[in-house]
């Protein structure tokens, strides 16, 4: 197996950045703190990690990790591209983050240490088919084959009865809504158990879809023991379900895998928790590595965040990384952006202008729930918006045509432009 | 169900404390960027997580994350503890998780953020039975009913073909050592299948236990894709092998879980890529609540790292993992804390003095493998120490007594005291 795989990383450090690239490549491969019997030159030609490139950074002005060691005035920052011998792991992803992501976070010769890229060869996809609907398979189980998905979260999160959720549901349906999800919160604890919202919802979406030819999609969260995602599954797509939620990092990236294995319909990667591995600029793994793993995984689509959100990323972070989910991975099939987090029809434009596409799912939470005339102009809004940013438009001529869009500025703006 | 979790945060913001504890508590149960119809006061009140506590503490002088906002002046730290109401979510694990650690992390109104512990009712031990064996289990399996386990990692990591392997453990075997695991590194890659360890690696043991009336516990690393778990745990236990190694981060906190409720002999449960989440004091999920869920997910043994590691924890962040992991549980079988990373005879007195029991696995690999006399005398250089430091005596009476320990400071010195 000739094969390897590549993997970049942010670090800063008080040793030569030569020095520490080595210790580094030799932490994930061959090395421990003394030389040992039988560690012969030939078995560290053969396995060791090598050291592609060392590309120094300005410092940022952010502090050092905890515990780290060396003279701050010494201190450098680096981009560093390691190369790794796939046979020393195989096309195993839990066994290649061992190698591109385990003990090295803990280096006390490193003052930052940030996984940014890998670049994984084909063995991987032969091995993990990925995603198994993608945006081809979504915008078919919607009956929504062009212009940009818009969906919407359950609101309140939580506390809803099952009666009341299909409340809820039958209105999204009502308004015009492509996709519907559960919060991450709500997944199967006792004041509204998976079977019960299943049982609740489906009825109602079927009476719509026998109504109109269309069924929204509603991904249901399935997220808990590994044991029960099979059986949580089933119960949706029984159902007639199309679609199942998994918050990726609390089921695990293997977890999500396993799932992949048994799904019938398309996997909502959620992910929650990702700002534990991938807020630091100092330490973790980012999103641009992390999401390609998940995709391997078979997410069908996958949260990205969008701009003008409520969370920490900026407009720029949430578009590289919609471009990173959207950039081909060996061969695998297309996954979905998921946008969300304070998303309303003002940000359409901005958006659409950035990305260039409408393969995308859009949710809009309180901008639809919220809309000031009801979820079905807040629907309406979206659908306004997203369809004149796509025809080339300005904002100013969307909102001198939508009165949905002008009412839900009212609300949610200022315009994004 | 009125029973609740707690979770304890370090938090810094330049909002008020008082506001930023509501806006935590509000963003991870009921809260949305705007209210909407059906969140009514009842559903709050049930279903609202409520701040428990603040307490301010003085600022560390660490970076403010990245994407934060709010004046810098205004800044402030504080330990916070939240109550959520456990009918939110239920005793399942991976739900819990995306309730005290899920979308919070992300949070631009914290400069940081971070989960350090958690306090669960019995539920969550009714329904995860935890470890299976822990320490009287791994005792007994490796029949070593008193004083410290001492055991050794596969050096070199990777790259020894199955018949240099069996050489080894041979080796390590005729050397009395307790335990012996696979580098993390070391999973089921094409150069050294486990299915190609296992064979080779048992029949030496085997092979020892006939003579000695002892076999060495070898934990294989079966970390993998979630599918092929159980798979690889059943080739293990069918060759006699009595422990299995999983890389915990990698097949996730749910993967443990999982292979928990298969598994026949002890967990090992190694700890690689816990310093993307647990590393930084700024982000993330520090140890101390980590590890309770590990223990409740089953790790019958979980790495804390040891004194004078080669990695970035201080000795007392290390003794406050053992001293965690050591810690009662909800009534759940005593987890075997794994100390690790430059461990060697000298270090004996001083992690005794400060732990007070030998019920820990302590792993020393160039300790062993590198004694200038071999594996046997490592392995009595790790014997005598922890016999004296259990006897109460000084180290220098331990290194009077025994040439190997003095022989192994001549290499690893100098002595901690």
């Amino acid at each position: 197996m000739t094969s390897h795989v590549f993997a970049t990383y942010i670090i800063e450090t008080s040793l030569p950045l030569a020095r520490a690239a080595e210790m580094l490549a030799g932490e994930q491969s061959t090395g421990t703190f003394v030389r040992v019997e039988r560690e012969s030159d030939d078995v560290r030609a053969r396995f060791a990690a090598q050291v592609e490139s060392i590309h120094e950074l300005p410092l940022t002005g952010s502090s050092a990790l905890p515990g780290s060691v060396g003279d701050p005035d010494l201190r450098r920052r680096a981009r560093l591209r390691l190369r790794f011998p796939l046979g020393n792991f195989g096309p195993s992803l839990p066994n290649l983050m061992a190698a591109v992501a385990g003990n090295l976070f803990e280096m006390k010769e490193l003052a930052a240490i940030r996984l940014i890229d890998l670049e994984l060869p084909q063995e991987f996809a032969d091995r993990y088919p990925g995603p198994g609907f993608g945006v081809a398979g979504t915008r078919a189980l919607m009956n929504r084959p062009s212009g940009a998905m818009v969906g919407t979260i359950i609101k309140p999160s939580i506390g809803l009865s099952p009666e009341e959720l299909a409340e809820v549901v039958g209105d999204l349906a009502a308004a015009g809504i492509d996709f519907i999800k559960d919060d991450e919160l709500q997944a199967n604890g006792p004041s509204a158990p998976l079977a019960a919202r299943v049982a609740a919802v489906m009825p109602v979406l079927k009476r719509h879809a026998d109504r109109t030819g269309k069924m929204p999609m509603y991904a249901f969260n399935i997220t808990d023991d590994i044991g029960r995602l099979e059986a949580n599954h089933d119960l949706v797509v029984a159902a007639g379900g199309t679609c199942v939620m998994a918050c990726i990092n609390l089921i695990g990236l293997a977890g999500l895998e396993f799932l992949r294995s048994h799904a019938a319909v398309p996997i909502h990667g959620h992910r929650a928790m990702l700002g534990a591995i991938a807020r630091s600029d100092q330490v973790g793994i980012a999103f641009g590595a992390w999401q390609k793993i998940a995709r391997l995984s078979g997410a069908d689509h996958l949260h990205t965040n969008g701009i003008s959100n409520k969370f920490y990323e900026s407009d720029a972070e949430v578009l590289a990384a919609i471009e990173a989910v959207r950039t081909p991975l060996l061969g695998l099939t297309p996954t979905v952006p998921v946008l969300s987090s304070g998303q309303w029809g003002g940000l359409a434009h901005a958006t659409y202008s950035a990305v260039g596409t409408t393969d995308l799912l859009v949710l809009s939470g309180g901008g639809i729930h919220g809309h000031p005339d009801g979820a079905a102009a807040g629907v309406a809004s979206m659908r306004d918006a997203w369809a004149s940013a796509e025809r080339g438009e300005d904002a100013s001529d969307a909102f001198a045509a939508s009165e949905p869009l002008r009412r839900a500025a009212e609300r949610f703006g200022p315009v994004r432009v």
